[in-house]
């Protein structure tokens, strides 16, 4: 089992790595290798009992994505992506790397004639617009940001390149990561992780909503869980739709932050300092939060039991040590 | 008002000038111009009071469409397409001009910066598998076919360039156009018109299908009308999804049949021969049939009142003269 994971330098790249690593196998099958890809040179996973490679590559190449997606390939995880604030700001960058990146890796493996399973993350930023809540399996896409359309589209791409019989692929709208480690990202999200992260390592943190704006989580623990089992998931059972919601919580930002207090004391929610971003604001309010992702859930993808669990994972798994 | 119709050459296109020059007049604005392009050369309309111009263009070369698109023109219509069997033989044919060539042309919009109004043709095509009945306006869109998806895509791609001002987009999901004067095409519809077309003319036709197949209908001179309707929708009536179902009606192949023999005699049904055909039938087999185009009848755009009157449509407007 020879896994590529195109993103490989990011969040949930790295950790999808070292979840595979401890796991040691994909599929039933026991992993050969892992290439770490991405558009800097990825961070090595260190003490693999296989071969993990790391590689740089530009997927809005496509003949940086031919060197990179080989015959050897057996599971792509296509995580790659402009996020949103900076898909918003740079129109091209999203497109080339969103939409044509996304074409780029299928049009390869089209090429191979090897059919790979590809693991697509799309986002929940495909909802939005006038569709009535609850989010259903079946409501329609209608994304009011170029990284939600680009999504969608990437999504449309992967359906129709399965269906072809040119890949096996399988896609899922990523709820918003939180706690996500690290630093800031230019992702309109990025707060949502930044309020709990940056006060649970002592530094202050800026919220730019008010503290009873909704939204949809998930631990980027049992997002790299969902994505094991997202390839795993059996082709003949995702239908004539290989894309849906990953697994979420709906929480207000009041929920989160008394979730850190309940767990980390009083202290981090003090380093919070409430400022109200009008650019963000515009970006987030649009963003659907009543989600109910069946499908996903029929075929075994979870959700965290509560945020108390997210804040936990965070300190287990990722805060800095002093 | 300068007017642009790329895919021109088709039958559209054509009755769409026709009906424009007759008419005079856009979005309350005398017309000065209309230019057909197409990728080979469109016949040209004649007798109009203003400039016609026709020209070829092929929308999958950037190029090619910066020639054609210019700062002059106000409306664009995006009728151009590789039709849905075509679509599903040639792979790359589909890519390059239902996709890439959509893309060319918002983007050269974009280069412009003068915000033409886009008309965009979408299909029900991009509606299928296992998303309930009936279709409404905010069902899913999940196409089973490349022309299905590539279709989709255009419509992602034109919401977002209308977003973010760069194009004044609207998109329409054309039901199938019956009776289509002319010869077959490449379309898995072809039949569709055929069947009614030749004996009118009459000549042997091929029905591939059942006579209980249900399917969705709409006259040529309906479908411009919405069309031209559809350019004059005030911007701020569209909300936050520009495109929706251009209304049609539902009907059996029977039906269809009927309202021939009730409007031209017993003769043209007996020319009509039954055999079933499993490539055409494995393509139409999954297209929906039960569509409910609120938004579009809100915003005015009508269906024909019977298919009857599609039938004497073809008769007055289009049928051979001995």
């Amino acid at each position: 089992m020879n896994i590529l994971i195109i993103g490989g330098g990011g969040v949930v790249g790295q950790k999808l790595a070292r979840k595979l690593t401890e796991r040691g196998t994909l599929r039933g099958q026991a992993i050969s290798k892992i290439t770490l890809a991405d558009v800097v040179d990825p961070a090595m996973i260190e003490g693999a009992p296989f071969a993990i490679e790391t590689t740089t590559c530009d997927i809005s190449d496509a003949a940086s994505v031919a060197k990179t997606v080989t015959a050897e390939t057996n599971v792509i995880y296509l995580l790659a992506a402009i996020v949103s604030a900076h898909a918003e700001q740079d129109f091209d960058a999203g497109y080339a790397i969103n939409m044509m990146g996304t074409l780029n890796v299928l049009n390869r493996c089209r090429e191979l004639g090897t059919k790979p399973v590809v693991v697509f993350t799309s986002s929940i930023a495909v909802y939005g617009g006038e569709v009535p809540d609850p989010i259903i399996d079946h409501t329609f896409l209608n994304p009011q940001t170029s990284y939600g359309a680009q999504k969608a589209i990437g999504e449309l791409l992967i359906n129709d390149f399965s269906r072809k019989g040119f890949v096996d692929g399988r896609g899922f709208r990523l709820p918003t990561i939180s706690v996500r480690p690290g630093k800031p990202n230019r992702a309109a999200s990025s707060f949502m992780s930044s309020i709990l992260r940056e006060p649970l390592n002592g530094q202050e943190a800026v919220c730019p909503v008010d503290d009873d704006y909704l939204h949809y989580y998930l631990s980027p623990r049992k997002c790299v869980e969902n994505l094991i089992k997202g390839a795993e998931i059996p082709a003949e059972d995702l239908g004539m739709n290989r894309c849906m919601m990953m697994p979420g919580r709906m929480w207000s930002i009041r929920q989160l932050v008394d979730a850190m207090t309940a767990v980390a004391g009083p202290e981090p929610a003090k380093l919070i300092r409430w400022e109200a971003q009008p650019e963000i604001k515009e970006i987030v309010k649009g963003w659907r939060f009543d989600l109910r992702p069946e499908k996903a859930i029929k075929l075994g993808l979870t959700a965290d039991e509560s945020f108390e669990d997210n804040i936990r994972y965070y300190l287990e798994d990722d805060k800095p040590q002093a």
